[in-house]
């Protein structure tokens, strides 16, 4: 298989109404806050690693990585967007993390200044590498947004240095990371680097992953403790129950799935491993086939915040973590690099316009960590402190204690760039609709493309080709899963897709002329989506799409009661662009019928029909909720 | 208002195809069983208080109250069922219990071998007075069913020592128990034995409750400990948050809230204390209209085992325990001697057709602690272990660690007899159609009464009434709130119920002559049962009720994934007694439809409608489910 590289940032520029306003708040708003909130935290300065023990703010086993993923998002933002405060506050803070660097190359808070000690001896549960890991994808980030060396240099004389600990050599530990994540960032150093030594270290923990005699109960009975009692009981929770070979189904804590799913994507990419493909499609099948939300949204429960068990998608209590359908991005980007499908498209897509998105709010300031898919504001009034516990905020809160999804969302939103296309020697691709400009290289062959286009609410897309000269090559569009009936057009003349469609991509192959332009349509009419027979919670309920955008009915338009809507079966859309709501959106208009809970009476049952009303119904892209207070918000509605 | 008590078991007899087999099957099998479990769990000899620090199996704070519930049990069946070989296991258990008694008359396992020094110390969170009480009822019960004193006189003299502890005197602790049930206990004491003090110190506990400044907070900080820090975070959990009559919602854990409102009727009728009616009223109103399920299960989270919110009923997550629908049995009881009202009589209908009789299997030799409205035994096979300890066990167990809900079944069933009747001075009550004999007391006048029905399946309850001679009184038979048109004959003619109705109850009031004979014939129909709409769990479901019996489809006729099930909105049905079936039931035949899962493919989202199939259902009474072995089970169906 080719060796396919995701697209350096400084070759992508993204120019559209959607995307490119988001973007924008990400760099002027969300980027500036961050920083004041790690600041004020404490959680930059604890690289001064001054705290001493009995002070308070003890410093967090991953402070280091909200940290390491604020200066990533930076380092993204600075390739398309040059900004010199931002770069010299950046250069302070990788400043105090060179300076926290240890003699040996040990680089990390927690483990310098609470319990120095106890470097490398749980694995299992403690952040270490996955500290190391974020701050090595930071380095690689800045470097390539700025070419500052600076951070890359610590961060690799670190890497040496956890490569001399772990490995199969003597006296080194045979232990890999109980959250992963230093598997994908030390394929980005190799990147970045050439040093295959990175590359190496990353395929040892993939391979090491699982095995028996397990490193985790030596580790625990080493740390004398019974590996008995995990607290979270197998080690499935953290995907180490078995070799990544033998995975079958996608199991425990949702975000470690996805790092590490990412993380073998990219060695078997890099080293050429076909033996990783079928497992990673494998897993692949489980998690978009049935342990997905219509939203992209993956980990069905909170306790764990982990996978549980097929078609198990419910949606009050839907965890669904940012980081989690920010992961699934991750890895769905990995896979398109690896086999280019529209399978990995379609999802990519699909977390990217909804589970991702609706969790940070429009003006980007607060973010949410769980995205459920039914909210009932007057269940959570009436619910206890204690009974709220069961359930996250619905409300999206401006930090959080465990403060994993607030950069994330900023790094996704600022590398969004590396997303849209892909190039080999041959071929062209156009992963996902946004208006953008990309300077692509097949083989030793310059193509710019630029993207027309107002998707998701436009249905047209224009492609003009710019390569340097008359040339053959191939341009593969994805044809979107949810499209039912697109329509090709080259230079004006409609091409036909018969033929032409390969796994989810339409290929034109052809001479390609300076200013040809592609045009493809893709239809959008509201879609009723149903889920699969097996998920219980959506039984007898549609969720409506319309292209990539799935809805929800929200408290403002509809009322606080959503469970006693219903929509009738033959009830008309209508969708229609609203500049002024929500950053400008299309909704879609219905009638429907409430249940009047008025008219009941007292009793709590009844042999009584309950009166209904005709209602007109309205509802808003699921990624826009939440931005007008406190409500409730329902995604799957009862039909009939 | 009159001061109304239950019937003493000894004057009634039950004689009917339904219950009547249940009390044997309790008799023979469950109390037999129950024995041989205590003894072997070393619960009854917990009592020679030979257990020593450092020793296994340490006596577990409510061991007593296992054993007592037992002894209470075989009290009720020996009053009506006498049994040599029972009552000299008794006799001997009542011996250990008798010996076990401290000089001073305290009278606790846990607090005698366990912290001897701990008396009293915590009433918030353990469970003396609770023991207590159940050794009360216990001794109350036998002393009843058999006449024997010596378990009534070790109790009197604990009962003693306990009014010397707490009380407003000077020197005495103002504290009640955090697990109520002495209250309720203390009453049937009194009754037995005409000493008033411990109706004082029923009713002293009773409104001393939630006072401040508060007893557990002074407490929690004698015993070095912050009251914030309590793990239920606030008094609700205890019904402890504020005095009786100022609490206006069902709060905290089920069972106590039950056994607690129990007491506090009985205080009210017996200190004819009008002043606790309203806040009993305003209570009963909360809890039946909108926290109760259909088939009278309370207690919606097993988080704290308590109530939650109004309105949020969730089914498969459920709690339900048995000993609450129990309780509200107790309550409904109680507050029928109060007022007979048909609502009292309506919900201790549901409850013990349903969600009490649910809580035992047909067998007798296994129980439900949580009686959930929805079982994907799919689910339940897909989950992990860690999953599974989020919702209860789909099979009825032997017994459980926390061991309240077994002998509870028992002693309900063996007391059945006290909940059909009522009498006062002009009235002869008939609450619930269960075929039987009693002897009642209208004032001076012995008037027995005899029903024969096939009741909850046949629709006509014949009751024959048999003065001693002919006399003027009113016999009220509750007319069911299920029931759209009841009939009543008396002597073959058929009596028009205008004016004759008050409160749900048919009141004739006319001179009796032995040997009259009443017919009241009770439609049984089934019907389709709505929930409010606030109710979200079951917007757009019915349940399926014929009589007092709610319906449940269960696997072994439907199929495992009953959420692909749906009733259309006309579909008919047959009810038919299949004597084979489950011990004899009557079934519920109807035609649905089914989503085929087969037919739908791969993917989990789709635009397609899914394929349905005709499919021919058949629901049987809920209280049967789970005696097939593990299955699912649904009671709200899909509509449409």
């Amino acid at each position: 298989m080719p060796t396919r590289r995701p697209l350096p940032l400084d070759r992508v520029r993204i120019h559209d109404r959607f995307w490119a306003p988001r973007q924008a708040t990400n760099r002027e708003v969300t980027l500036p806050l961050q920083y004041r909130i790690l600041k004020e935290t404490g959680r930059i300065d604890a690289f001064r690693l001054a705290w001493r023990p009995g002070e308070p703010d003890r410093p967090h086993q991953f402070w280091d990585s909200d940290v390491a993923k604020w200066i990533e998002a930076a380092g993204y933002s600075l390739a398309t967007h040059p900004d010199p405060d931002l770069m010299a506050r950046v250069d302070e803070v990788v400043e105090l993390i060179a300076a926290a660097q240890q003699p040996d190359g040990y680089l990390n808070i927690y483990y310098t200044v609470v319990e120095p000690s106890k470097r490398w001896t749980n694995l299992r549960d403690m952040h270490e590498l996955y500290c190391a890991g974020h701050l090595i994808e930071a380095a690689v980030a800045y470097y390539e947004g700025t070419g500052k060396r600076r951070l890359l240099d610590v961060m690799c004389r670190y890497a040496d240095h956890i490569a001399s600990v772990f490995g199969p050599g003597e006296g080194q530990r045979r232990g890999y990371p109980g959250h992963e994540e230093i598997e994908l960032a030390l394929v980005k150093l190799y990147r970045a680097t050439g040093v295959e030594r990175y590359l190496r270290l990353a395929e040892f923990f993939v391979n090491e992953r699982g095995r028996q005699p397990h490193y985790y109960d030596a580790e625990a009975r080493a740390r004398g403790e019974d590996p008995g009692a995990y607290r979270f009981r197998d080690y499935a929770y953290n995907q180490a129950h078995l070799p990544i070979r033998q995975q079958t189904t996608a199991e425990g804590h949702a975000v470690r799935a996805m790092y590490l799913y990412s993380g073998v994507a990219d060695v078997a990419a890099e080293c050429g491993d076909d033996s990783l493909m079928a497992p990673l499609e494998r897993l692949w099948e489980n998690v978009t086939g049935r342990r997905m939300y219509v939203t992209g949204g993956i980990g069905s429960s909170a306790h764990g915040e982990r996978f549980t068990y097929d078609y198990d998608l419910p949606n009050a209590t839907a965890y669904t973590e940012t980081c989690a359908a920010i992961g699934l991005a991750f890895w769905a980007q990995r896979m398109l690099l690896l086999d280019p499908a529209g399978t990995y498209g379609d999802v990519l897509e699909r977390a990217l316009y909804n589970g991702i998105l609706s969790g940070v709010s429009l003006d980007g300031r607060s973010f949410f960590y769980s995205n459920p898919l039914d909210v009932d504001r007057l269940a959570w009034e009436a619910a206890s402190e204690a009974q709220r516990h069961e359930f996250d905020s619905p409300e999206r809160q401006g930090w959080f204690r465990c403060a994993c999804c607030p950069p994330n969302v900023a790094r996704l939103l600022a590398s969004l760039g590396a997303y849209v296309y892909g190039e080999d020697e041959e071929t062209a691709y156009v992963h996902l609709f946004v208006g953008s400009t990309a300077y692509l290289h097949l083989g030793g062959r310059e193509v710019a493309l630029r993207q027309e286009t107002d998707y998701p609410w436009g249905e047209r897309v224009r492609i003009r080709v710019q390569p340097e000269f008359s040339d053959r090559f191939t341009l593969a569009l994805r044809l979107p899963g949810w499209c039912l009936a697109p329509h090709l057009e080259v230079n004006g003349a409609p091409v036909a897709l018969d033929g032409l469609v390969d796994r989810g991509y339409a290929r034109l192959r052809r001479v390609w002329e300076p200013g040809d332009i592609v045009d493809l349509i893709l239809p959008m009419p509201v879609e009723r989506v149903r889920a699969h027979p097996r998920v219980t919670a959506d039984a007898g309920r549609v969720a409506l799409q319309r292209g990539p955008v799935v809805y929800c009915l929200e408290e403002p338009e509809n009322g606080a009661n959503l469970h006693a809507l219903s929509l009738p079966e033959d009830a008309p859309f209508e969708a229609a662009y609203e500049p002024d709501l929500l950053g400008a959106v299309v909704t879609v208009r219905t009638e429907g019928e409430r249940s009047m809970a008025g008219a009941w009476g007292g009793s709590l049952y009844s042999a009584e029909r309950p009166a209904v009303e005709p209602v007109a119904l309205k509802a808003i892209p699921y990624y826009a909720w939440a931005n007008r207070g406190l409500g409730s918000m329902l995604v799957w509605i009862r039909e009939g």
